[in-house]
């Protein structure tokens, strides 16, 4: 057995079973290896940047890791920006990176570049496996690490003859490393500070982020918020959110630094579970970045590396609290849209016609504002947002999640200008027969921008500065572009189309693409 | 002046007068400068990865540095790419980054990440600066370390706060920074035991890349082999060769290392001109990655921070060279090609039309091998390869060379494959009204690897295996794709039709694209 198979094997053996690749030359025997093994499902991707989105998008859904295998330092490179996405969702993501032969490393040859010092930007754990006969051992170190908690970028680098030599073994005897581990116990002084502050009855929140935005923990934490009176408050960009009618209702933290405030304003304690000390997102001349209002207390009760349901089940345990007393979503539908279509109108078709158990990659940005509102009251579903702000997210962790749940229905919701990052996730849509809606929110400008010059203070900005966020000359068309890569695509201009359209691609198995002509609601 | 106002007018003073930009929050005082200063052209581009080959595209025409505006550490990793063949081609760039604010640091919001580590994998000079007095020293000390030689990407980090604080200088009172220099003094013993070498009559070869590949250097290194009885020989990725009727002929060094070894076989010495010592792209099982030949000396007389031209004059002084006396490849068209489309015919039509002072942005790969053969005899060109190896270069590298003389036609011979990472170039092409004409050269799979497949030994592949390496399921619609992105295109499935939208596409201003459907040579 070659490295390429031992390591393939223990990937399955571990539970890892999908791997988004867009190999080279270093990479083959990796690539050959998967005939030997039908449960591995090879994804291939045209670009880098929709291979690490796509395992960001699998964890965030499967809730273990899949692989990616990149090629060497350019292509860690080109994956860099959605691996940094995943490491602020937590999402366990093994990236596989492809490298020269050990014996190739002193030439210097073209391809050849510091491939670890880019890793360690986005990765928790970064080894160069240095033999065969050890690269099973690496893969299950790897793995260990991706899972955490807390998830993480794990990053093996794999010279191609340890890939290719003789002498692997598949590496096996420790506890499945394909699923995320529960965390360390919660530590009780903060347990303590926490019910202290909630019992005081002073005005508190509750924000929740990571793992704590889902399931049990989330139904724990909407409870506590409800006995305790304190406000119930989400990070601004959950990896993961389950909303939706009869699930706890939630309040986001606005991207806007003026809205956090508000919504922060008047607090004496916030609690944090899973979730970090709100920040504004980007620093702004005269203002500052720190969020939490002056005089309030920070308890953080459980972080990324601990057991967050068995910190909340600690925190209602001590407080009394009733199960079941938090509000819940009630079944709402928008009325469908007419006339002229716009960024509500979007939303509100959206929030009508979303089925039961979809999940929504959102990276709408500035025209995707509506759009938790109006499916608040839509049947349950899980909302995937933009984690680390790097744009390109949205197409590929919609086919991620699409692969880690083929009976579910993915939406897409994407800006237009992010969507142009990684369009190519479109095409293996389509080789995959996945059921992706995605809408490209068609405002022909980097709107969130323009709205930003002015709240950076830059003077008041002229032709040539204006051009630089606006994407027209050329207009960009989405139907042309996404027939191109091989997935169906319509236009819609009217409130009546695109509720049609939208109507008939959920309808339909398979991806397609609607471009959604809206203003800019800025 | 603020920060950002200091650095562009720094940029202007110094002879920069392009950047490519694909900005984000924290770097709009920097887009809104671009009013105050209509020297320089702010050219938008999609995805940070057409930015930074653009740059590199720009430098290889234009000899001087442009700058790039990328987005925090994510912003980088999607140019990185790109970068590491502007690195390899020895091509000055000024990749300006933003970042937070230096006071948002320690919040360690969403998009914040070591920025610095990920340059390092680039970058010769690499700076994060740190006050808005010293902004304009930090550009011109990068610029420096850019220009070189030997010609280099120099990374400055920009925090938002330098940017925007008042108190920025424009600086000035050196050089102008914008253009390449000629280097260090030829090394005395060096050039002795070439000459020694050369006059041995043994069998030998000069081996140009760099700047050796061009100009008077060219000439000089193309007389010096013909007087010597040497051969002369051109790295395997030349970041620009100039080439075509009347001017030296160079025989490139195989990218296949069983025919670069045929071509080195029997040399007894080996003198490097810019270039270094030749070995394999990829290791293979079994075999050298080293291409000198057993008992071959190989004399290194001028490397990347040498004066290359300075060396080849004392070459040829002390050897007693008469000028002029190298062979040049003489007109000649190949004969418009018939029937089925295929490599072939694309070269010979491409060789056939190929106006006067076109520029070759080449990464056809596997598709593209007939194309040097078939235009050696066309009218005065320059050619420009995949450097680094990293593909997604040669779009980008059209799109900066058309900016750098906006004269001259361009030519970009692209991949299929390789296209699909970083298409957005051709929105900007339209945008800017440049003068590309796009051949896709469309075998419909990942050709390269199916050939190598078998030469790194990896078992005969199976179904799964091949999949990988396949781009049909769905077949890429390349027109539908271009138009999506504003630029007129046309499909070309015989050898007719290819010649009459070739020559079509050439007679046209502005940008177009011609899918040429053909089998894959392998």
């Amino acid at each position: 057995m070659n490295g390429a198979q031992a390591l393939v094997r223990t990937l399955v053996a571990a539970g890892v079973d999908t791997c988004f690749m867009n190999p080279g030359t270093s990479e083959l025997h990796l690539v050959a290896s998967l005939d030997d093994l039908p449960e591995m499902h090879g994804v291939l991707v045209l670009f880098e940047g929709v291979a690490t989105g796509a395992a960001d998008g699998f964890a965030r859904i499967a809730g273990r890791p899949a692989a990616t295998l990149l090629h060497l330092g350019p292509g860690l490179g080109n994956g860099l920006a959605n691996l940094h996405n995943a490491r602020r969702a937590g999402s366990p993501v093994l990236a596989l990176v492809g490298d020269h032969a050990t014996t190739h490393h002193h030439l210097d040859a073209q391809l050849q570049s510091d491939i670890e010092t880019v890793a360690r930007n986005v990765s928790s754990f970064v080894r160069s496996s240095a033999s065969t006969a050890e690269l099973g051992i690496d893969v299950l170190d790897a793995l260990a690490a991706a899972v955490g908690p807390p998830g993480s970028v794990a990053t093996l680098i794999v010279p191609a003859d340890v890939s290719w030599s003789d002498g692997g073994a598949v590496a096996e005897g420790r506890s499945p490393a394909g699923t995320l581990g529960a965390g360390t116990a919660p530590d009780e002084a903060a347990v303590g500070n926490a019910v202290a502050a909630l019992r005081s009855k002073r005005p508190a929140a509750i924000l929740i982020g990571g793992r704590a935005c889902r399931g049990r923990a989330l139904d724990l934490a909407a409870d506590l918020a409800a006995s305790a009176g304190a406000r119930l408050l989400c990070e601004t960009f959950p990896a993961r959110l389950e909303r939706g009618a009869g699930r706890p209702e939630v309040e986001r933290l606005s991207y806007l630094a003026e809205f956090a405030t508000a919504q922060l304003e008047g607090l004496e304690h916030l609690v944090l579970i899973d979730a970090r000390s709100p920040v504004t997102f980007f620093a702004y001349p005269g203002r500052p970045g720190d969020l939490v209002p002056p005089g309030c207390d920070v308890h953080l009760v459980a972080g990324p590396a601990d057991d967050v349901t068995a910190a909340l089940e600690a925190l209602t345990f001590l407080l009394g609290v009733d199960h079941g007393v938090a509000r819940r979503a009630v079944t709402e539908a928008p009325e469908l849209p007419s006339g002229a279509l716009d960024a509500l109108g979007v939303a509100q078709a959206l929030g009508n016609l979303l089925p039961e158990g979809a999940i929504v990659s959102d990276e709408g940005v500035t025209a995707g504002i509506f759009a938790p509102g109006a499916t608040a009251g839509a049947p349950p579903h899980d909302w995937l947002t933009l984690t680390g702000g790097a744009i390109g997210q949205g197409l590929p962790v919609a086919l991620g999640a699409a692969l880690a749940d083929r009976s579910r229905q993915v939406v897409a919701l994407q800006a237009d200008g992010s969507a142009l990052y990684t369009s190519q996730a479109l095409w293996t849509m389509a080789r995959e027969g996945l059921d992706v809606v995605t809408v490209v929110l068609a405002n022909r400008s980097y709107a969130v921008l323009n709205m930003e010059l002015d709240r950076v203070g830059a003077a008041p900005p002229g032709p040539r500065a204006r051009a630089m966020l606006d994407l027209t000359h050329p207009t960009i068309d989405f139907v042309s572009l996404s027939r191109g890569l091989g997935v169906p695509a319509t236009r819609a201009e009217t409130a009546e189309e695109f509720t049609v359209q939208l109507g008939a691609a959920l309808a339909e198995p398979g991806p397609s693409v609607i471009e959604a002509v809206i203003p800019s609601i800025l």
